[in-house]
């Protein structure tokens, strides 16, 4: 087995057909497929069409549900509130931002709090979905347990990643994608594979001991990123995506150690601000291109070739991938074709 | 001269009688008096009366106008822009979030864009004040350059603080506010009065090179907290502070140390949320219990007495000084003295 590279075309047509041939709807399917191929265009193949090795089984097992019908309910002209039904996450996630935009062109602001969902991949996709249309987007979601309190030994809150996105002129967009947990849960899967060491200062024992064994980090606690104020950051993200969702808080979501295995039941929380009932657009891009360009042009430390805009390389990977073909790891390539096999779906190779 | 303890309604007045002896508005002094003395009891007496020693001479310097008749301007349903008319920070702040409750109270959601405005203190005074009525608040703001991008060697972010507050059935709330630098300027600036050396991965010298002395790092570079993600959080304030309100950005706002005063012209962002337009607010406390419960139960590392939940510190302070009067150090004491004897107002100790 080798290394692939697969027109993303192609490999969304070839993720919704596994989607598909294993029961999920075809609506649902395509939607699914696009956020995944999306998050493997970017550069973040953790969250990418890999996933269907988890999805898929799940879907069989009756923990995710499609169709799922989500429902909405507008509580006012800027807020509804959606009920996942235990749907595939990309899609209840898609719907849901697409909702709390159209809310947002419509007053200004509009917000979709999601409950009974389940995990929705890459949060970058959601916040972009708004920022390509000019808005300024967030996207919080809680998941499985992981990461200790500040000070505590036990995980507690999920990796309770904090998402947003803002429009820049070039029809990129300023992206901020990160875990409040000290590493994001696939980069330490990830690492399982290649058997790279875990820095210290992101997982521990039970003792509290540094945990550096990536197959040990997986089942470890991790620490909250930047000590207190990490904590502080997940802590908000809980009251957003779990208390005020009505969904599952991220302590009370099954592990996937767990023998129950059940409905994960996440909550999501999607902000839509339109900037144009602030200030016209064309004078944000000035400013915005002002800002960048103050970053652009400040002095870098040694050894730093340039100083990046949030969300600069995932915008490069997804430019050359698009162009190139979606890298795709050997190991992937072989999930992927014992799924195919199995589900009497072509390969794309 | 010595610490002393003030009872926090004696040291309220004594402030706003100092800002009216000085030329403030009435109004606006008991507003900003008010705010000052909340830092102050929540033990963040860097935010607090102390001030006084900066504001009234950027009043008498013109550089902060009173009274500022904040200007209004109803953009949608939910948003409302600001323009501070280069008054006090604390006033135009106090107002603009009064506002954007009005507006969450309403229609479930409410954003007051700030422009022109000066250094507000405390964040976390403006998330209590949506927290205390029921409501979820968000207060950002940018500030005079002082924190480089990540892996950079300039200043160019303000320390750009992100202030939460979400209300707890007890009435106290979580109450979130951090620098998104390493260290808060204004705790930098207290350490220079006991020579506390500042720990490494806080400021750099122009060559990137750790800077430790408490005077040197007043001028020097700070670094983002947390790397990349501190980074990328001072951005997202900056383009909801900066770039949105039409303020000027933190890279424009002239510092303290360059020769031409002039105003501030300060950007801050107010976000609130209606809680009860989401899930009845009985509902809401019986759910923050159970996160608040799962939290304090959690296993402490060896050497934490006791988990905290965020703001836990600053109500502790807030109550007991509440009862037992208010600490200001000698040095506090000293500056204020001076003042009441150059305003003609009597001190209260």
């Amino acid at each position: 087995m080798i290394d692939r590279r697969i027109n993303h075309k192609d490999l969304r047509d070839f993720a919704a057909k596994l989607l598909t041939a294993a029961g999920t709807d075809a609506q649902e399917a395509s939607t699914i497929a696009e956020v995944l191929v999306w998050a493997d265009l970017a550069g973040r193949s953790t969250q990418g069409v890999w996933r269907l090795t988890v999805l898929l089984p799940r879907l069989r097992g009756g923990f995710v549900r499609s169709p799922c019908s989500p429902n909405f309910t507008r509580k006012t002209d800027a807020i509804v509130s959606v009920d996942g039904h235990d749907g595939f996450g990309q899609y209840v996630g898609h719907v849901a931002m697409a909702r709390a935009i159209e809310l947002a062109r419509a007053g200004g602001m509009g917000v979709a709090a999601v409950r009974n969902s389940n995990h929705y991949s890459a949060g970058a996709y959601y916040a972009q979905l708004a920022a390509r249309e000019g808005l300024i987007g967030f996207a919080f979601t809680n998941a499985t347990r992981r990461v200790a309190p500040y000070g505590g030994l036990s995980p507690l809150f999920g990796t309770n990643p904090v998402s947003f996105g803002a429009p820049l002129p070039n029809g990129r967009s300023v992206l901020i994608d990160f875990s409040t947990g000290a590493m994001a849960g696939s980069v330490i899967r990830k690492a399982t594979e290649t058997n790279e060491p875990i820095p210290v200062g992101v997982a521990i024992d039970e003792h509290g001991g540094p945990v550096t064994d990536p197959k040990e980090a997986q089942r470890a606690t991790l620490l909250p990123f930047g000590g207190a104020k990490g904590y502080c950051l997940s802590f908000l993200v809980e009251i957003l995506t779990g208390v005020l969702t009505e969904s599952l808080m991220s302590f009370q979501i099954p592990t996937m150690h767990e023998k129950i295995q059940s409905a994960a039941r996440i909550g999501h929380f999607f902000l839509v601000i339109d900037i144009a009932t602030l200030l016209p657009l064309e004078e944000y891009y000035k400013r915005m291109d002002m800002l960048v360009a103050a970053v652009r042009s400040s002095r870098p430390q040694t050894g730093v070739a340039e100083i990046l805009i949030p969300g600069e390389t995932r915008w490069c990977h997804y430019t050359a991938q698009l162009k190139d073909g979606v890298l795709l790891d050997s190991k992937t390539i072989a999930s992927l074709k014992a799924l195919a096999a199995e589900l009497k779906v072509v390969t794309p190779w």
